[in-house]
C-alpha cells in the first residue's frame, strides 16, 4: 500500500473522489470538521499541537500495520495544527482501494487508532 | 435528515468534503468505480439499468430507514445508469453528520442494502 502522511499548518484542500487508478473499486475520502461547540458550549477553534515527526512516522506506522487487515491501493493523510477554526477540517483521509470493504475498514480502525496512538492534542478556545 | 437522491445518465461529479455546515463534524464521501476486470476478465464498462422511479424512492426509503440508526445531517446519492467506462463512478455518496460514526455506519450500511433492495441492475461489455 502506497501511504502518504502530511502535517501542516495551512487550510486543508480535499482531493476528491473523482478519479481512480485503474484496478481500484473504491475511493473514499473523509474531512474530520472542528464543530463549533465542545461539551455544550460554543468555541471559536481548537488549537492542535503535535510532535511533528513522532506524529507521522507514528500515522505511516499505523497505516502500515493496518494494512495487512485493510489492505488498500494507496491512503493519504493530512493533518492540519496550530489554530483550526469551527467549520474547517483539522484532519482528511483519502482511500483508494479494490473493493469498499476494504477502504471503509481502513479509514474507520485509522481514525479510532488515531486518538489513542499518536501524539497530537488539541484545546478548544473561545 | 436531507436526503437527496438522484439517478442520471451523465458523468458524475464528486461534491468534495472541503466544507461543512454549523455542527457538522464529520464529512464523508464514496465513489464506487467501475473495475476494468470482472472475474479475472478484463471489460471495458458496466452497463446499468434501472427502473427509474422506484428505484429513486428506494433509495430515499433506504436512507430513511437507516437514518434511525445511523442519524445524520445530511445524504446526497448519486447513481448512474446506461454504460459506465472502467474507471468512472457508478455511484456516489456523500454524508454529513455530527460523528464521525454515524457517517461511516450510515454509509456502510446503505451501499450493503443498495445492492439487495435498490431495483438497479449491471451487465458488463467487453
Amino acid at each position: 500500500m502506497k501511504i502518504f502522511v502530511d502535517i501542516t499548518r495551512e487550510r486543508l484542500q480535499a482531493r476528491g473522489v473523482g478519479t481512480a487508478e485503474s484496478g481500484a473499486g473504491a475511493v473514499v475520502e473523509f474531512a474530520g470538521v472542528v464543530r463549533g461547540e465542545e461539551n455544550g458550549a460554543p468555541i471559536a477553534a481548537l488549537d492542535y499541537e503535535a510532535y511533528e515527526a513522532m506524529a507521522r512516522s507514528e500515522m505511516e506506522r499505523l497505516a502500515e500495520e493496518l494494512s495487512l487487515e485493510y489492505p488498500c491501493h494507496r491512503m493519504e493523510v493530512r493533518h492540519r495544527i496550530g489554530r483550526v477554526p469551527a467549520g474547517e477540517a483539522s484532519i482528511l483521509v483519502w482511500i483508494e482501494a479494490k473493493h469498499r470493504a476494504e477502504a471503509f475498514g481502513m479509514l474507520s480502525a485509522f481514525m479510532d487508532r488515531l486518538k489513542r496512538d499518536v501524539p497530537i492534542w488539541k484545546r478548544s478556545s473561545t
